[in-house]
């Protein structure tokens, strides 16, 4: 699967800005792939590009609409049929990372078979991957990993890439979820796919690749999360990370979903971590923290990242606070 | 789902013994169950029942037909369909745990719907399981665990079983895999679960029971196997064990399917299982090691066992050789 770009963003009747976080991280980490966002009325969203029609789209080249927001319950409205059809009959494919499928829509389905256009629904996997065959690959890998589910992997693996890219390092992230998926275009929604094809999705999406190059693969889950470990456990293994980067949210008390589960000691974490990924890969190092300072206030984010720094040995930072060159420094003692 | 029982165990043109294992399983471990066997002519395997007819089976009361053959490739054979069609017309369930499945043939799903009969494919997951929460269940849970795949957890887990009930404990074998579904009527293929669901489905299947009740949940995969270590992860955690069973095939030149993959030390993995398990069970123990010693003769076998048990301080039996009672002597020490 490959999504065909340039995209036209579709904000629909997002409810706030949050609801259209899977448009805004497009606009974000791909501005270069993006001709413009529809909006209907009453959307409360704005990811601050242009705001342009269908027609408009089409003559601009857009090959993919993305459903870039959610609303409850992941369903796609009733409301948003009339234009998805539209962007079909313009030549558009559709793509969405929501819980229901646009391929469950007969409608839709008639219109683009009439067409000859896809419908991407990518937190579902459709194609079959091999079971893991372990065998060391050419090229290098960073993996990010965490404390907890949700604590910024995915925005620090596209800012790692990012960084690699303008300090002209050959680098590029690997998704493996919806939303890394529709920002970059490819990757597998990991926790998706048959438990016994886990690692063996990470091989197929992370390939054999030139000696100098860097896989920076998204990470999923947590090894301290009772519900989501295996995926986890998988993705390390098939990654055959060279690095990892610890990603961790500091105010969260406890297990996100988990009341009950508190969160790991950070060194603890590392650890445990790196002794799984030795299974594939012995030389595997932590090369940093990224740390999700989101909620805390300047001061005590950086006296909280300068305590770590101290206790741990390694560049902490805050992605989106401080940017990721410390730890891509880091990566190129390695 | 639940099979219905007694079964008639189908032996098809089972190649040799070593292809008829699961109508073998069956035999050894639920006699009970199982109204005789029906082969067709050229079958070169004989799990010692009673030969039958479908009419004579039918006539014993037979519930289910269970597919008990491997054959290459896991087709289902024109040769057979003819018995599974008069199987159907007789009354009788068909249940398989073949790759290829019974529900994609046309003919046979007709003549079920006709005759309101129903076909399982065993191997396939048709219920949805819900997300694990991590939360504490009443009642006590054992699980094998291994160094490899493929080393004995099923034989081990329905030995534990039967010596427990032996002794008057209240135990339950919890499949895993297809054969043990087979065996046992119920249970899940974890490793045919959505990723994101593996240790869900083992809170389903292995639920909250009387404080002294014991499930024996089968174990699958390894934490060391680089293409499975994921589902062997995701079942730690949803068992909540109270209990580990190591089992061990000493011969085993490197990981099964892996090539330059070792095997690892017995007292890493061991701890490794445990690190594991603690997350969601941080009393857990292990109990014993079952080791798998058909390769070796009656006197080397000994030593070995003998050696191991003195390095490691647990109970090491081989459970085919000796039986689990040791194993089990040990555990209500607990």
């Amino acid at each position: 699967m490959e999504l065909k770009k340039p995209y036209l963003l579709f904000l629909g009747d997002a409810a706030d800005q949050l609801a259209a976080k899977v448009a805004q991280g497009i606009k974000t980490w791909r501005p270069e792939c993006c001709v413009g966002q529809y909006r209907l009325d009453g959307c409360n969203a704005d990811v601050g590009l242009k705001d342009i029609s269908i027609e408009e789209a089409s003559a601009a080249g857009a090959k993919t609409l993305i459903i870039g927001v959610a609303n409850r319950g992941g369903v796609i409205s009733e409301t948003w049929l009339s234009v998805l059809i539209e962007a079909i009959e313009a030549g558009m494919d559709i793509a969405s990372g929501l819980h229901n499928k646009l391929t469950d829509i007969p409608e839709l389905v008639a219109c683009a078979e009439k067409h000859g256009r896809s419908l991407f629904d990518v937190r579902y996997p459709t194609q079959s991957y091999p079971v893991a065959n372990g065998v060391k690959r050419s090229g290098k890998r960073l993996l990010t990993v965490g404390t907890d589910c949700s604590v910024g992997k995915m925005y620090t693996s596209l800012a790692i890439e990012k960084e690699m890219c303008d300090q002209g390092v050959d680098a590029d992230f690997r998704a493996t979820g919806q939303t890394g998926i529709l920002i970059t275009g490819g990757g597998v929604s990991v926790d998706c796919v048959v438990a016994d094809f886990i690692a063996g999705a990470i091989e197929a999406i992370a390939p054999e690749n030139k000696a100098e190059h860097w896989d920076v693969i998204e990470g999923q889950g947590s090894l301290f999360h009772a519900s989501f470990a295996g995926v986890t456990m998988g993705l390390i293994h098939g990654s055959q990370p060279d690095a990892l980067v610890l990603c961790h949210e500091p105010t969260r008390e406890h297990m996100r979903g988990l009341p009950g589960y508190a969160l790991p000691d950070i060194q603890t974490c590392i650890e445990t971590n790196l002794q799984a990924a030795r299974l594939t890969n012995p030389d595997v190092q932590c090369v940093g923290i990224s740390v999700n300072t989101s909620a805390l206030e300047e001061q005590e984010a950086m006296s909280y990242m300068d305590l770590l720094e101290t206790e741990i040995g390694l560049p902490v930072v805050d992605p989106f606070r401080q940017g990721v060159s410390r730890i891509v420094e880091k990566l190129k003692e390695l």
